[in-house]
């Protein structure tokens, strides 16, 4: 998307992102900064890595205002890199890993949480969505959390999102109704026209509550949640008896201080209809990650996982990218290009 | 709590509440009409009850407005009577029964969803509360819907209302620090004095949030909601990991168009700390009725659960006590003395 400036970096030095200041609102580029750090060398117990893409994400917006990401230090995120020079048992030069160490153009590692990845039929960057974190929390959410049967009517938001995309599809395979909502025309025709949504609405122009009313006039029994707020405030009030809501994020309420939403007004209904309202973590369901795995490769074989990328390239640029995710820029996953793969 | 002009009604006749009107906001006594009806004869199968208290609850504000209360009909409500003629096997004269048949004198009934009450030691009127469908949703919403663990931090909002004031005794008998919030400074006292509360403080006085900071400056395990509104805004703010707040109802909504609460705008912190918050009604904890007798009974002879009750007397008072329900102006249970025992 972005044009690239990018220029690889020598093993010598080392680009990275640091938090320069804390954002109030939507994040400026202002609030990063970029750093050239030399590198140390690989010592014992020890491997490097280039990093080849990272992610972007919604939840990585609250650390940054309430403390938890520090001030001029680099920043973390989700990557996927190559081990280019090696002294740990297990870990050979060629292998790809997935690990936290993004905003950071080389990553040095003792081993500690590197998730060794073994491409089969798909491109690499799939480990960094349907195959990775963002496929888990999906597959997790809906059918853990949300207890997702055959036959439900499913409604998500940011649908066509990395998390949400990927949501709606699993509830189709699952046999249920589904419908999305979205910021833009284009992105409902691509869930109605490629994923295979049962209905799909741009928010920014609808009405929330009386699209629901007419796209499920039975109601909802699980209504994933991206979004919060307004979203939340319509989908609460529509929930069916025993009806699921497992929360992923809230991302109109991430900009806001104290990560507020707009005011949800419609939480009496959860009484009657006896609705459960669930915050989950994807770091639950590492137990269910083998099954996740074979499930989603059968899926994407017969051609019933589809994603889109949208792909930012160089370190330069990864600010960019997570302040237009928090924009709704991206179709599909937001990544960043952080090096190729030539070693 | 009324001035009495009850004048026992006949055999003959029988004095009965009706909906009037669908009320708007605080419900008014013209929205309900004393009426008064022939009873028929008791016939083959059937029992007669007199009916000696009925129970008010914020329930059954809701329904008034959303059509499941019909206009022109008796109202119904939870009662206890007394069988004095009976041509029904198992239900000899003299038997003290639970129904629903409240908002009436007199009852007939084929015995559907009669209770037998076998009273020990405890007042008659105990039934309607700490040992009935009161104390029953308090044990099953905290020990079941918010399974409460030894030591944790209990918030509860309504505390000296009937079900609070037990979801605290309860929370403190199990070894937790229980914090309540309730509508006057007499009420706070009566909770820490009386009852055991930890902490208690007058909301309508208070800032919610700025008391549960104080009282619970670790964050709150487990919120029992009985509010919603600026109440639950505070309490999911500081919710701790894997919280659990049980919702068993919002009576600060309960008089609004659509029972919508004021806007609810924290729950965001429901993600990171994987909070849970689940509406239940009564009926799902009918299994555990017999446990829930005997753990009552027990604590009861202990001393350890205490109550109040405020009896509004006469068929003709219950509107009154309704809505004085709804503002508040009870401690503990609520009643209507509809008739004595006296036959």
């Amino acid at each position: 998307m972005a044009t690239s400036n990018h220029q690889a970096s020598t093993r010598q030095t080392n680009r990275e992102i640091h938090l320069a200041s804390r954002p109030e609102g939507l994040p400026a580029e202002a609030n990063f900064r970029l750093v050239e750090n030399p590198l140390p060398a690989t010592g014992p117990g020890q491997v490097l890595i280039k990093n080849l893409y990272m992610s972007v994400d919604p939840a990585m917006r609250p650390p940054l205002t309430n403390g938890q990401t520090k001030l001029d230090e680099v920043m973390t995120a989700g990557a996927l890199g190559k081990i280019v020079e090696s002294q740990l048992d297990g870990y050979p030069v060629g292998t790809y890993v997935m690990h936290r160490g993004g905003f950071r153009e080389w990553c040095l590692s003792n081993g500690q949480g590197l998730e060794v990845i073994q491409p089969e039929n798909e491109p690499l960057t799939a480990h960094l969505h349907v195959l990775g974190t963002t496929g888990l929390t999906a597959y997790g959410g809906l059918l853990v959390t949300g207890e997702l049967k055959a036959g439900e009517n499913v409604f998500v938001s940011a649908a066509a999102g990395a998390v949400g995309s990927v949501v709606g599809q699993i509830a189709k395979i699952k046999g249920c109704r589904v419908v999305g909502s979205c910021g833009s025309d284009e992105k409902a025709n691509y869930l109605t026209q490629e994923l295979g949504f049962d209905y799909a609405f741009n928010y920014k122009t609808s009405n929330i509550r009386k699209e629901l009313h007419v796209a499920l006039p039975e109601g909802i029994d699980v209504y994933f949640e991206n979004v919060g707020g307004a979203h939340l405030d319509a989908a609460v009030g529509q929930m069916r008896p025993l009806g699921r809501i497992p929360v992923c994020g809230m991302i109109s309420a991430y900009n806001n201080k104290g990560a507020r939403s707009e005011g949800v007004t419609t939480l009496s209904n959860m009484i009657y209809n006896r609705v459960t309202m669930k915050g989950f973590v994807v770091y639950e369901f590492d137990g269910i990650r083998a099954q996740f795995l074979a499930d989603m490769r059968a899926w994407m074989a017969a051609g019933l996982m589809k994603y889109q990328e949208t792909i930012f390239d160089g370190i330069e640029n990864a600010p960019a990218a997570f302040i237009g995710l928090l924009q709704g820029e991206n179709t599909g996953k937001m990544l960043v290009k952080l090096g190729d793969d030539d070693v």
